[in-house]
């Protein structure tokens, strides 16, 4: 059929077709057999769509992201994404890694196998991040190599325990004899450190925040994989880079994007369609969305309308707004989600020892205190100091101050061990917010301004078996059920989105005033990213990467 | 030592380095450890090597070569190529696989192991190169299999057989199943036809002779390869190609280049050269001969002045001639070059049956013939016709006409099977010019004005094991002995270079108009490149496949 000697399944005609080997727009038939493409140029078909007026690109690629930041089954994640052009993803499955070890990722390598959605994994480097997070049980590189055998694993996922690798140590070393496709994480590294972590065979990073940053690693062989999550926003200050040095080692990648961010802005798209906006010509962002990732990952089958590539492709009715009208997921329009068998194991996780309001109790005898700093729309925090008003030898929040108590509740093994904090910047007056989500190990975080609020609020997420909720008092004021591993929701995005929403004013009512209070609540216990963060081990100085006390 | 915390083996200091992937001058010194790059930066070192001044930059790698057609055993082709710059090679050794089977490959990987060069090698895809040749055995596909087991082979060489493999030939298919990375041969294939070369599953072509031709490739995304071989040269054909497109996707490479052109011109660093002088940035022109290569063959470790990267440098005094002044290979000054042993079995493979001036006779009853057209500077040929002179129903060569004879005579296996034609374009005036090397099976081809030299030159190459001969009647004018597998040289280069000057001086001497004979003549048996070529078999019509008699 490549010859033309006989009609094609499926011929896409009069299209407008984007060559991102040249990046040219060709006026060209695709003809499409058996979901592949079998040739570009003048073909018969048995089928034929009109694609006049219309821009035939590749699917979109997310060259790194964890699906369990949607919230979703990975099937209602695939309905969600798709009508956005994206039809595959490189998964980090370390969310789930963290609550159910590698038997939880192949499930969820099982549960994605028969998706109109191509989801590959990496094995998950750094279970647990660092040794300050208590997931249920640490990833060993018996695991890891046992997981890198899988047909749809195809490297090793973001090595986060940078200062470990920087330093040499053998553990993480270990690790990295494992694979030779290493995805990196390196926030805030740069000069000899860079050279010592991209030296040990790391060759991407997607923690860049700035332009500098980016350069740098661009300078010293790492792919650039340019991060637009929900709280994490590097897109603008990265897009000069692009602009410079054109795309072919910079790919996009969402990393962690909430169900409601997508539903409303899209996904990879979103990324394009901001590129173009900034000035970035649409065949270079198109790259980064569509060969770049494919590349990177070594998925010779993706990223291109070619001869031999599968057909993934997207009608576009403009350079703009970048959202498709039809996508055809290996030659066809996607019809069906099947969704794989939740089993009653992934359901039942959360495990918390006897508690109440005591648990939070900060005995303090005054003085200034470490204070974790939210910085809106990152997921870096500042370390901040401030001194909590005392009461009866207690440490407490202050509303004036913008101060609230912060704890993560260790929640697998049910030890009842317990981090506590102080934290500025959601401006709550009242009640707690709580959640299972968590990164990485997620164990149940808890802000708020009084200890039977937070007791309540994390007495609901056990028996609810997970999820996101905001209390005042003893008032569930709103919920986000995520009963399965405490991180994915069961219901349809919509529902999900609607939830979330709820989510979001019921924390105004209390006073929140930040945009996304949630999005930086699962953040605060990642010990890998700087400045101060907190986890069931207490409080972490990431910069010294040491446990530090509350006083300051 | 990429930390910086203790001083590095060698730091390269002063020079600007070569980012090859930001396409940019770093004012930074390299640290080199056990031979491996450490850090690009600010680097101490216990030995310290100045480059002030210079240019430093990645070892030059030859995406696409032949080994045999340096003449030269890989020791001393490695002594000649390094001063240029050369430090990697990837090597089809399908000539001595005609010869010698997989037994003179498994050879010549042995002797290439310990070299201060890294000579990769492709399976040899396509032995013989069509059926109508005859080497002294055709490898399987288990052949293939094999040496595509050991280490150093990292995919199918060029898949020469694009008839059969654009016709769905189930023989080539089951050699595309072997290797993911595969090699492509498809000269003048276009539209439809290439559609289906590429749906094959052959990401890389070298055999594009115009920008057309070119950009064709690169649009359906198979890397460009440009040649500049000593017959061959398509380097200033496609610099517009890589002037418009950058070189993320363009790749030098020499295939077959003799060793006077080496040892007078250059190597790679030519082609760097010549594209500079042509208007293309030299950061551009470099990325062709360091990382492209590379990252085509997916050599993670080659190609870039980086940390993690093998120390392969080189300081450039300049940004015109690019001859380095100082190569390091894996951090080192080379200095020695260990010859393998050569055993008797590669040296004794010339075997022809009885043979006389009779076997080179043309019974021929007058009309037109198919006339082979040398193409000056170029391996395609045209295919002309002529009107012989004829005597005693014999079909003669005639100089005024510009007709030789010509033979190609079968040497493995002493079968006596000659295939018989007409050439023009030698401007021979008497006597004949022989040749062991004769791609691909590397049977005697012989060019003559009469059939009592053509038997001398026959005679004379059986005698010696091989080699390259011009002689006038009984007379030997000059000789080039090549008794390895009638292909190689045992001898130093300059001594190589000599008598091949030699070998020119004295077919000058007998007529020739040529530039460079036996370099013609060495692919007028070479049945996969259009148009008329001539084998043991007879005169094949390339663009047909298919054998045709010798009247027209």
């Amino acid at each position: 059929m490549a010859r033309g000697d006989e009609p094609a399944d499926l011929v896409v005609r009069g299209g407008k077709v984007l060559s991102v080997f040249t990046r040219e727009w060709l006026d060209a038939d695709v003809a499409i057999v058996d979901g592949w493409i079998a040739g570009i140029g003048e073909y018969e078909g048995v089928e034929k769509l009109d694609a006049t007026g219309r821009w035939v690109v590749p699917g979109f690629i997310d060259a790194h992201m964890h699906l369990e930041s949607s919230k979703l089954l990975v099937d209602e994640f695939a309905r969600l994404v798709l009508p956005f052009g994206t039809t595959a993803v490189v998964a980090d499955p370390h969310e789930i890694a963290n609550v159910l070890g590698t038997d939880g990722v192949h499930w969820l390598l099982d549960a994605s196998a028969g998706l109109p959605l191509d989801v590959y994994f990496m094995a998950s480097s750094c279970v647990p991040a660092s040794q300050f997070e208590s997931p249920r049980r640490a990833l060993t590189p018996g695991d890891l190599d046992a997981l890198l055998r899988r047909r749809r694993v195809i490297g090793l996922a973001e090595m986060m325990n940078f200062p470990g690798v920087i330093s040499g140590a053998p553990s993480e070393l270990a690790k990295l004899e494992l694979a030779r496709h290493v995805d990196g994480h390196a926030p805030g590294v740069l000069g000899r450190s860079l050279n010592a972590y991209a030296a040990a065979g790391i060759r991407s990073d997607h923690e860049a925040y700035s332009a500098e940053e980016g350069r740098e690693r661009l300078r010293l062989g790492m792919w650039l994989l340019i991060r637009e999550a929900t709280a994490a926003r590097n897109l603008q200050a990265l897009l000069p880079l692009l602009a410079e040095h054109g795309p072919s080692r910079i790919a996009f990648c969402t990393d962690d994007r909430e169900p409601e961010h997508i539903a409303e802005d899209g996904h990879i798209n979103s990324m394009v369609r901001d590129a173009v906006a900034f000035g970035i010509p649409a065949e270079d962002a198109l790259v980064c969305a569509t060969l770049s990732p494919a590349s990177w990952h070594g998925l010779q089958h993706l990223g291109a309308v070619a001869p031999g590539y599968q057909a993934d492709l997207l009608l576009l009715p403009d350079l703009e707004r970048f959202v498709p009208d039809v996508v055809l997921k290996s030659g066809k329009p996607v019809a069906e989600f099947p969704r794989a068998e939740v089993p009653d194991w992934v359901r039942h996780t959360v495990r918390i020892g006897a508690f109440g309001p005591e648990m939070f109790r900060i005995p303090w005898e005054g003085g200034d205190a470490h204070v974790i700093g939210v910085v809106p729309g990152q997921i870096v925090t500042d370390a901040l100091v401030a001194t909590p008003p005392t009461r009866a030898g207690e440490a407490l929040p202050d509303a004036e101050q913008d101060l609230a108590k912060i704890a993560v509740v260790e929640r697998h093994l049910g030890t009842g061990r317990v981090g506590l904090g102080f934290v500025r910047g959601f401006g709550l007056q009242r009640g707690a917010i709580a959640s299972t989500v968590a990164h990485d190990a997620h164990n149940v975080v808890v802000v708020g301004m009084n200890d039977a609020s937070m007791a309540a609020a994390v007495r609901r997420l056990a028996n609810r078996g997970g999820g996101i909720v905001v209390v005042d008092g003893a008032d569930v004021l709103a919920e986000l059920p995520l009963p399965i591993a405490g991180l994915l929701s069961d219901e349809a995005h919509d529902t999900v989105v609607e939830q979330s929403h709820a989510l979001a004013e019921a924390a105004r009512q209390i006073g929140c005033t930040l945009e996304a209070p949630f999005q930086h609540l699962a953040f605060l216990a990642l010990s890998v990213i700087p400045s101060l963060k907190i986890t069931d081990q207490g409080l972490v100085d990431v910069d010294k990467f040491e446990l530090v006390g509350l006083s300051a």
